[in-house]
């Protein structure tokens, strides 16, 4: 038996308790051996809840209990979340995550703790939701030099667009459609300023080129000054606006990343992700472009991510780790003087 | 140091010997130790070929070859290749392979032996050419009960098809162009009559669902009877023609599996793929839909999947195994005429 401890019980986390319990049979049968949750951790109290006997407040529980394998971290930030996390790999228990956040502020050496103690820190659930991203990007692309990755990272802003365009909202009115629908939250800054998409860019650009980026130093633009004018303006040139992540491996060999609204032609592979969907397109040296896209959010599609690296901590800790080495940004990624960006007008990069 | 012999030295088998050369640090790298080509075996000569000391006439120098860990099948075909694999599994080797058909015919007999002998046998080049697909849907998705998949498989009949819905060609025309362009062989019929698309499709719903399915008891209709017309009908309903494979588990828990020119409508996640691109839509009951494309077959993006077999062999055999048992397909898959197909007319499924 493999246990679990589930820290964080908002929507990944009780999503990744409820599909424990309802695909029991199938983690066995892809494991190899029954996977339980054992303890669910929250600072808030669920009275009635189906997993009111899990429910735990001290953190040293976990930490102490030789029987926990695996603790999943949906705590999301990078205050606790952080010391929790580097307790339980140094308390030699894999740590699944999708607290995109964390990882991009301190993966490197989160990843280098995991190395040291000889367990896995994974975190597909990090980037894309449901999407598989980050394990076919690291080991399904292995034989590939990634030059770039271009993705839409963020369904909130994506969902705002979509109106945008689709039914001509301004952006006011979309994004309070979004947050009635419950897709965007009340404070939706980290949203539609870019801070969520440019987490994930980094985190897809330290897998591809092997070296950490700090989020301080991609140049962030969201979609708060997008315009129905700019769109019809996108329009007119057969193209439409998404707000990208991408990052690009340079033939000096920096990286160019940036997150920014893109008008991007409409025969291109993202042009047609609409609503809360993401995509994601790599291009590898012997690959030429591939995309991947589904449901960047949502309860059940980010637990399916937490839990295939569930199973993947279980099969083989060798085989599953990720590693990038920490970096001095400085010479690795292009300062924002240097990138060498074509605008519609504003700040709306073109993009082909 | 790890070994290498590819045997068959065609458009993927060079692609393989190529990019282990061209990409070797990212081998090392990715692998931990590393790789080379050692022996490429093959009946024709080829002389002044850049690699030609490698070049070999006998098998067993490969297979008493104690240097030898990998073998990369790209010979085609369900003859030679059959004894091949089954001898160098046995001896002890992996075996990395792209040939769908021999994975279709003996697939589960392949794994079983695999697993005896305590080495992988891995496919991922089989299906899509360089899209992680296999990978994907076998681990990524481990969490999911598969409930579905839809793909265009062939990159030939979609290349036939585009050029029939935009530029108005007639079937023969756009196939003729179609082989001047190398994209068909001279005998196009297991492309168009929708074989190949067959044996991905069946490769496909083993790994989702378990059990091997046999080609034979697959209903398959290729795409020589579209005509102009169909195309025409199918547009004034919002919907275009794509020849598919798809498989999906019922109720009753039997697999509904067939190939045909399917009239999907505009806004299906597969209706947007052109040419000779291929693109896999996969249902999971946690992750929803998820879709992958990209391109579908040529030298490089199939040795890009080949490439990543021969890291999952080197860095865990646990971890990489795939696993599907042998079966009566009575039971399993739904007879012809138990189909629940709706047709647009004559053999052109109406799908959603």
């Amino acid at each position: 038996m493999v246990g679990v401890a589930v820290i964080g019980y908002g929507v990944v986390g009780s999503g990744v308790v409820e599909l424990l319990d309802k695909n029991s049979k199938l983690f066995e049968k892809k494991a190899g051996q029954t996977v339980e949750c054992k303890y669910i951790l929250d600072i808030r109290d669920f009275p009635g809840d189906k997993y009111e006997d899990k429910h735990i407040k001290d953190f040293n529980i976990i930490i102490n209990d030789p029987e926990i394998n695996i603790v999943v971290e949906t705590v999301g930030g990078a205050t606790f979340a952080y010391e929790y996390t580097k307790k339980a790999l140094r308390a030699g228990k894999h740590v699944v995550s999708s607290n995109k956040e964390l990882v991009a502020t301190y993966g490197s050496e989160l990843l280098a703790i995991a190395k040291e103690n000889n367990v896995c820190y994974l975190f597909e659930a990090s980037v894309g939701g449901g999407i598989p991203i980050i394990n076919p990007l690291y080991h399904c692309l292995a034989a590939n030099e990634i030059h770039k990755i271009v993705g839409i990272l963020n369904g909130t802003t994506n969902y705002i667009l979509t109106k945008m365009i689709r039914e001509g909202l301004s952006f006011e009115t979309a994004l309070k459609q979004a947050q009635q629908l419950g897709y965007a939250e009340a404070n939706p800054s980290a949203d539609i300023e870019g801070h969520d998409t440019c987490r994930k860019i980094c985190i897809l650009a330290a897998l591809a080129f092997g070296r950490h980026v700090y989020p301080q130093n991609v140049k962030t633009v969201g979609i708060t000054n997008v315009t129905l004018d700019d769109i019809a303006k996108a329009e007119s040139m057969g193209r439409v606006i998404k707000l990208l992540g991408s990052a690009e491996k340079k033939e000096d060999g920096t990286v160019e990343i940036f997150v920014a609204p893109c008008a991007i032609p409409k025969d291109h592979p993202l042009a047609n992700i609409e609503d809360v969907f993401n995509g994601i397109t790599v291009t590898g040296d012997a690959v030429g472009d591939c995309t991947f896209y589904g449901r960047g959010a949502g309860k059940f599609p980010t637990a399916s991510a937490v839990g295939a690296d569930i199973v993947d901590c279980i099969k083989g800790t060798e085989k599953s780790n990720i590693m990038w080495v920490d970096s001095d940004n400085a010479e690795f990624v292009r300062s924002f003087d240097k990138l060498e960006l074509e605008y519609l007008d504003k700040e709306i990069v073109l993009l082909d």
